[in-house]
């Protein structure tokens, strides 16, 4: 049993572990797989350090089996094979709105609280999904991102035969244009990275290159004059800001995936003037970890292609060491136990 | 008979006339009266050249009678009351979207085509709202501005008993601050200069200025810490676009009614991070018009309280000249016949 511990400035450990037994109302799990979040490596490069208690554990997109239940949890047995919504509401702030899942007050786990790069990892048990007995528990880890991309598609109001763009390549915009496939719009994927393009064209996803292309008349050609529906804007580079506005027709929607950290010029009269809409959305709630795992074990999705590699826990420094310098990788599993 | 003549420059000139008769599915119309719109004063300062042809009659804000058919027009009969939606859709381009009312090749009557500023004027005759007769015809010529208030609110989704914020106070941010507040929303109109405020006031307005208070506290009052569900940007300067993203709560909406002809950095990071949604609105749609008509005949607005001077259309120039320089200044209107 072991334990990954972030120490700070780009360095983990490996330490052995005794399990601790869960509280009341929590599950113990087994990590089965914890992939690499980006947000997993903007925190090994330094960001949001006034969130974590070093040394700390990270790590949320899990797949697990429950090794222990602790008092009052019903529901739940021993072996249940299970992913995690990584969300621990806070107190409710009158400015939510209801919406638990973004509130004010919310904790993160894996970020604001220990995660799942370890071998045994107590989680409250209404962070639970049960993953099917037909889903590897590699894939089992793909749920929480891909729950990312079901909601961003949900807001967004993606429907069949809809002209979709998605900014940006990496692995949410890849995810992102297969449910926006899976749904039956006809997806364009703009990407400036040779490698990510390559590996979206091995999915038989349609792309352009913004940087070689002139991206509005390629959405033209690719929508017949329509031009796009939704947009995903999920590069977080102001190009991709610039160009989310020129890409909608009237009426179309711009969905606000990335994390923008800095204002970024937005050209409003374009807004105005073709009545466009921006829906900003984050996180996920219970229902998109639902259709995520309806999806994954539809196998209707080529989730298995966007695994890049598959490491022990112990190697974890060498792999957040390697996913800097390989922007073809997509999705890194660490092998908990 | 006379005509109103914008020869550039800020300068007019008033012609007699002799009345055209209209041609085929156009009526003649006898105009009562003629707002002057914000977008008149732009042009008038020398905006939008390449869309006028110099003479040109601007205005588009108008009551008026039928005082000719053309042929082929059925529905309408001389001496009909009636205001105009000056819109001209062209040919539909298919990135439309079906939205005729913004429509890429439209054209925008009394900026494209002759306007209203003339005791006779032809308009198509599609473009034709009927007034109730108990409406006076000073108010019949404030349908326009008040059917862009209709629109912004309705694409606002404004409910009842929601928290509505209007950053700026003139014309357009009055009659959308009335318009929810007939809807049953809570209203607070921010605005910087005192006799604007002076007057949302008289119209029992909450009010705040921005430039003395710290909007964002004021707002979590006037919420009791709930904030905006809807905000309204109507200021068209980059610290309303600033504000804007401050004020709504999670999920809320933000209406962009302003024209900002410069991209301006918005807080992409709020837009994320409390799933917020910015909703562009232009001009207005017939049902629009139709629910300006229905709120100005139930007498619910205080209307007459925004009519700032009514002067002949012969007194134009010194009317626009003065505009300028009376900030409290809401609805001018010209007499055209």
């Amino acid at each position: 049993m072991s334990t990954l511990l972030f120490t700070g400035n780009q360095t983990f450990r490996v330490e052995p572990t005794a399990a601790v037994p869960p509280a009341p109302g929590e599950v113990q799990l087994q990590v089965a797989y914890c992939g690499v979040c980006g947000t997993d490596v903007h925190l090994y490069h330094g960001a949001m350090p006034h969130r974590l208690s070093l040394p700390q554990v990270i790590g949320h997109e899990v797949s697990a089996e429950i090794a222990a239940i602790g008092e009052g949890v019903s529901g739940w047995q021993v072996g249940d094979r299970v992913t995690v919504r990584p969300l621990q509401p806070g107190t409710e702030d009158p400015s939510d709105n209801g919406q638990h899942h973004i509130g004010k007050n919310l904790k993160f786990i894996g970020i604001d609280t220990p995660g799942g790069m370890q071998s045994h990892w107590n989680v409250p048990a209404h962070t639970l999904h049960r993953l099917p007995d037909s889903l590897p528990l590699t894939l089992g880890a793909m749920i929480e991102p891909l729950a990312v991309a079901c909601h961003d598609v949900r807001l967004g109001r993606v429907q069949a035969g809809e002209y979709v763009v998605v900014i940006g390549g990496g692995p949410i915009g890849i995810l992102i244009a297969l449910v926006a496939r899976q749904k039956g719009a006809r997806v364009l994927v703009s990407e400036v990275n040779a490698a990510r393009l390559e590996l979206a064209h091995s999915l038989d996803l349609d792309t352009v290159n913004p940087s070689t292309s002139d991206l509005v008349a390629e959405v033209e050609r690719f929508t017949s004059g329509a031009m796009a529906d939704v947009v995903f804007e999920v590069s977080g580079v102001a190009a991709g800001v610039a160009a989310m506005t020129q890409l909608p027709r009237a009426r179309g929607r711009m969905v606000m995936v990335a994390i923008h950290a800095e204002p970024k010029p937005v050209d409003l009269f374009r807004v105005f003037w073709r009545e466009l809409q921006l829906i900003g959305v984050r996180v996920y709630e219970p229902e998109d970890f639902e259709e995520a795992i309806a999806l994954a074990e539809s196998g209707a999705l080529p989730l298995e292609e966007l695994i890049t590699q598959v490491a022990p826990l112990a190697e974890a420094q060498s792999v957040f060491d390697a996913i800097d310098r390989n922007p073809a990788g997509m999705k890194y599993l660490l092998q908990c136990s």
